[in-house]
């Protein structure tokens, strides 16, 4: 049995999302996103840093949301959610499904420590400035991929709940523009999903 | 024909690196890691954000070093360099693939903005604090896996060149501590493998 250890508003809502979307059984270890859980002794012992999502599977144990992703669609489907090697869609689907933590998480961390984690008189503005113009900058080519598609390669894939998940929190911070349209209706259409919701809603 | 677009001091390294290690053919567009020539109208023609590496394969342009790591092991080898899905290997191999970019890089990214590419009048000595120390945690699970390993899961593979490359940065940027000794050493070792020289020279 898969046990997922969660902690709401954080990357493990991806993995809730992928196992709800490929109908995978599994056992939830829902944590509060906070110090008295995810650094605790019993979830240091899963991750030295207190980090969220940790996947057990039997005696395995691993880290790293995007890792998580790659060994459930591996281990778990016949090829669900994710182009066949000589697929004309393959290259892109590798290509948004790193641009995630790649180009989108970096800034958008920083907006989220120095928002909500950080207490106002640690806060700084320039910081805060620079993260939100690294994000605009980098949430304007996916904008311009989502023209005329439903998602990043066209049909619902794994890159959707990587790179799709950080679009939402994006635009959850308000960093998505009027302007993306493309984008504005991609993370609608993402809300939309049952299974997107019962991720956030966990 | 493989064409690499590349920038000395950069995430592309990895990317000759790899090239070198599998002993394929490919053409290299060498720019500086300067404004001039990653902020060209030619080469954000290639990538909006003027980032390296791309990769050119025929038709298809592929962004994110950890994407092109990827599409090369997938396309144009027989499994090199990767654990079989079946392989008690593969979940670490993924896990420390994925590390690199969600908990090495975004604190040695601030740390190269604070040290070498912000004039100095506008480096916030705080954020570089707080970089360093988040590195410095993040390093230490690597240390604890190397220990009695030559490389991550033991033997070479891909892993290690997306996080052997940040571990290299990491200690070029003085930020690997006397105690993390497995961690040393496995440098060491990157430093020693003649592609890594090649790729670090080009």
């Amino acid at each position: 049995m898969l046990t997922l250890h969660f902690a709401p508003n954080s990357r493990a809502g991806r993995i809730v999302w992928l196992l709800e979307e490929l109908g995978l059984e599994y056992d939830l270890n829902r944590m509060d996103f906070h110090p008295k859980d995810l650094k605790s002794d019993a979830h240091r012992a899963r991750h030295p840093l207190g980090r969220v999502p940790v996947l057990d599977d039997g005696d395995i144990r691993m880290w790293e949301s995007g890792a998580i992703v790659e060994y459930i669609l591996a281990r778990y489907t016949d090829g669900a959610l994710k182009p066949a090697v000589d697929s004309p869609l393959f290259p892109q689907y590798l290509q948004w499904f790193h641009y995630c933590e790649g180009m989108v998480m970096p800034p958008m961390n920083t907006i989220v420590v120095q928002t909500i984690l950080l207490p106002p008189e640690r806060q700084s503005k320039e910081a805060l400035d620079q993260a939100t113009r690294l994000l605009t900058r980098a949430l304007a080519p996916i904008n311009e991929t989502l023209e005329g598609k439903d998602y990043l390669i066209g049909d619902f894939s794994a890159a959707d709940v990587m790179l799709g998940h950080s679009c939402f929190m994006s635009n959850r911070f308000g960093c998505v523009g009027e302007e993306l349209t493309h984008l504005r209706a991609y993370v609608e259409r993402i809300e939309a999903r049952p299974c997107f919701q019962k991720a956030i809603n966990t």
